[in-house]
């Protein structure tokens, strides 16, 4: 039987702000990536998730970010090894003690936006991330694409392989550049249609219409877009019509 | 045989820009205040700090502010009671994960500035505080003056006191205001000779020659004016030539 | 014939996160009080808000703040008086010149949120304002409340004095509030009828029913509340059918 | 007769944070980059600087930077081109208005840091700040490396050249990266004669021995660095009795 998880980015406010319907996403989503107050997120706003994805059995990582408010963390830095190391171990640390006093705890770290996409191909940031991870507790899985350079770094650390049913892929198994046209899916049934069948078969069907294999434990959902959260529960229905478990990875 | 602790704030640089002397003071103390990147510190200088006071076998405390990076946390703020606590508790939780992966631990708590002054009168913000210690390890003591209000919330917390070698007392064991003449003791022979009645006798002389009991467990010395280094080592060598033991509280 | 303004608070968006309906509010308002980046509001939001206020001839008011982005410039905070004299000049030269660039330029000045409320009764920080204000330009009138002690420092300052319709009164003509029970007229009715009292009669009922006059010569609208920006047209509509003319004051 | 200026990065604190002597710096230079708070700087050093310059007769410049405190500016950063113009505008405008407010004014501009490198080889991001400036004000001359894609995007704007005298050329004029050995000449010696030679001659020896013609109006100095003050006092002396003329270029 086939067993997929679902994440998605969770308490993304920050202050005032919101970003997002937390409480909806928690109700679809099997593991919740927590923002950890470099790109969103303030203490309050990760306590008040935590308790929520405590309350609902729903699993908690690290969403581990640059330092960027301004930039929501979208924005590519060039910072140096150490210093990414400790920016990443003060997220992680803050955001698993704020989870144990909810009676959770991260249990995963996934790294956010522009250093998401740049670990995938810098070896050295990713392993400054894998360093980080490694050091507060190297039972801790790191979530990135399939082909990410973080799998080269990760010296004994698991990494988990996620993909996205709305975002479409190369033949080689890459995403699509968002600067591509066509590079996000935007027909709900089509977005539906894909997610199981990743979950099932573990394949995609690639933007030249060629089959590709992609191997991925979870499946990333978004929850910042209009009728996102809607889609989302489309997700998970099809996904339990067609039989497949839904299990954190974590 | 007397006991005594001196705590000093160790951390307090930010990105480029230093405070003090952190290595010549870890000679001299035996409790480390470590910012925890609110009012002062980052997460490098986090991590250095944890490893170079682990080395020297120098207890480490998180050093809890108010979020005011520019007001390096002096200004008072209105910060309402669950988001006090949520902020205490992502600082002491990232610290506490640094310290770890260094080999230390963070052993107790001690508010900074406007913060450490507020909680001394402010019941509401006091138990903020002491709801963060208690939910993250209710085994972790505060530091913080005899008379403050932490004692009154504490509900269980060991709250430990502390006094200041280079203040003036009230007859009543306060300490006299900044803003008064005569609030610092600058001869340094009157700073070491008041810090070893302190440490043996557990009292010191008001400012109006009275004798008060103080029973501080550690006393306070400052590492970021001129001579303050010189004048920290003057005060542990005359309590180590009173007889008076070195030791951590925590 | 009676003459009113009409001002809302804009641009309090930053980075990724929005808040109220900018665009919508600017076709109500004859006055913008534009945030300015310190409790609210980037670069890029003041340069689009002032654009947009200036193609729809809305008078454009720099809405200086506490620094505190995480707070919303809600807390109280203790700065000393001349770090705010330069923290109110840096935003309001700050959104002066970008405002500038595009055909625009600031024309009075309003202090937003814990600032707003201090000044109202603390000399101290009400001269530090005022101080900014006559360095950087003296004929740049205050936004404020009718009893504030920004009357008292103006020393040739221009203070103008608003009222809020949603906001119950004392019979001495302070506001109620917001922690007691009452303070804010919800009824949308009841807001539009005491919003044309004000601006033809220049009175409200006060909570105990006695008539205060209030000689307010700009109304105060909300536009980051559920409704609040249909509330906003039909105060105006109310208003222009009451025969008031709504020109901005400065 | 030879005309140079001395340009130095002044304001370079933040809040209780200091860096470099200000004041002795003053008594050397002749323009002063004057941070302008997003890496360095808050509006109270900006305002006693920009007060001590006007009192010396010191030509003031925006030191624009990225948004990045934590990084002092020197990581590099992918901001759209619209954000940073309005970062840029906003810095400047700031800067200007406190300085007005002092007797002075914003005379010229000079992007800090990793923004200083990337405008010399980025099209896109120097163009953002070209229209920065272009929009505030077009008379303020940009103040930059002699090969710098700033001149390609000037379009009308003056574009002023700079040279270093404790640095190493290339045979084409270029710096040597700081990544190579004798990026920076120490010899203080060698970089007074150095100084007196760009401003007399308008030339340099480049690592290899040939002689570059650099063709600068102004020489930047440093004053964060120990002997830094000493090494500018040189600089200035050494230009003087080679009957240099000191004198700013805006």
């Amino acid at each position: 039987m086939a067993i997929i998880d679902i994440n998605a980015d969770l308490g993304e406010g920050f202050g005032i702000w919101e970003l997002g319907d937390d409480l909806a996403l928690l109700d679809v989503i099997t593991s919740a990536n927590v923002a950890c107050g470099f790109h969103a997120g303030d203490p309050l706003i990760m306590r008040r998730v935590c308790a929520a994805a405590v309350e609902r059995g729903v699993t908690i990582g690290a969403q581990v970010s640059y330092r960027d408010l301004p930039g929501f963390g979208r924005r590519e830095m060039d910072v140096a090894a150490p210093e990414l190391t400790a920016e990443i171990l003060y997220q992680l640390a803050a955001l698993d003690g704020i989870a144990r006093t909810e009676g959770g705890r991260v249990a995963y770290v996934k790294p956010h936006g522009a250093l998401y996409n740049r670990v995938v191909r810098d070896p050295v940031q990713a392993g400054a991330v894998a360093d980080a991870v490694r050091a507060y507790d190297p039972a801790l899985p790191l979530l990135t694409l399939p082909g990410s350079a973080l799998h080269d770094v990760a010296d004994g650390l698991e990494v988990v392989a996620e993909c996205f049913a709305d975002r479409a892929y190369t033949p080689s198994g890459a995403l699509v550049s968002r600067r591509e046209p066509g590079a996000v899916v935007h027909d709900a049934d089509a977005v539906t249609r894909r997610a199981v069948r990743m979950a099932v078969d573990g394949t995609v069907a690639a933007v030249d219409g060629t089959e590709v294999a992609l191997r991925a434990r979870s499946i990333c959902v978004h929850g910042d877009t209009p009728g996102a959260v809607t889609l989302a529960r489309s997700v998970r229905s099809a996904l339990s019509d067609a039989g497949v478990a839904l299990e954190a990875f974590a």
